[in-house]
């Protein structure tokens, strides 16, 4: 099962800037091979769902060990059983209608 | 890792009723045995990340299993080095606050 | 427009514990009227549109009042036109399936 | 108080392909004239509270105008007293500790 993901890690308890957890975040990801698509709120994650997933497991481990003592994340995640679809596809099927 | 997670399972192309695929998600939760609490968006489920985890990706395939050919989540989880922390003591820590 | 909305809100530099600023949420919405159910990930919210996102919008004043620098808030809402539904009702459609 | 808010609009009872009601949200919100970054999973939106909850709201107006029964909606927001940041700074900021 291919899932498309939104991932949005924040630590607590770490102080007001988050940035150097969720760049730990981000080369766990990187490191996964998976398809990945940082932004101003989270990071979008394509790829197999056990991977995926496994992948988030790993970033919240990432940043434990790195000190934060409590996260909370939030996702949105999609599975259709349809069709294939990446996240291009995603976008370009809104860009044409605004054109 | 113990987590206590959020989930919000939304079937799409099924019309606009979906308490039928919410309910069969639930009767899949109830069955791994995890603490679960229905709310009116959504699931508290508490347990351990991997037992979690695997009860979300259950809830998909049981939904597509039952014809929807699309589905969108949203999940908010957390987990915590520092203690140990149940899902009613998260309530509680609230509602000792507002006596 | 009615609407049914999800709240969670996670103060940021201001230590592990976040039950005080969630307790001070609690308080400006019940002192708005409108109904509100807390659970272990958050809060449901119903109302009329406007005064809903007046009290999310408290929310974040208070919480930024108490000190906290920096707040991260998660929202699910929803609106319908087809008919009138409320938190109980949605809770409702679910266990009826579930017996 | 200036806000940077993440949105994801699923209209509901349309079938299984939203695209076009994306795009109808996205064409609300560039007419506001706030910044905005379609992204795969949703759109990132930058600009004062009001502002940006009242594009919100014109986003579940326009997709219920043009037929959808139903709504859900998934946003992460955040605000911050102590600087000013913009979504491209929490990208810079995520993207210089990767280099």
């Amino acid at each position: 099962m291919q899932v498309i993901l939104d991932l949005c890690v924040v630590p607590l308890g770490v102080g007001v800037s988050v940035s150097e957890y969720v760049a730990a975040c981000h080369k766990v990801l990187q490191q996964t091979g998976l398809k990945v698509h940082l932004h101003a709120y989270g990071t979008n994650i394509e790829g197999e769902w056990d991977q995926v997933m496994a992948a988030v497991k790993q970033c919240h481990e990432a940043v434990h060990a790195m000190g934060a003592p409590r996260i909370t994340t939030t996702i949105k995640l999609g599975t259709r059983t349809d069709r294939e679809q990446t996240m291009e596809d995603k976008v370009d099927s809104v860009q044409r209608r605004l054109q």
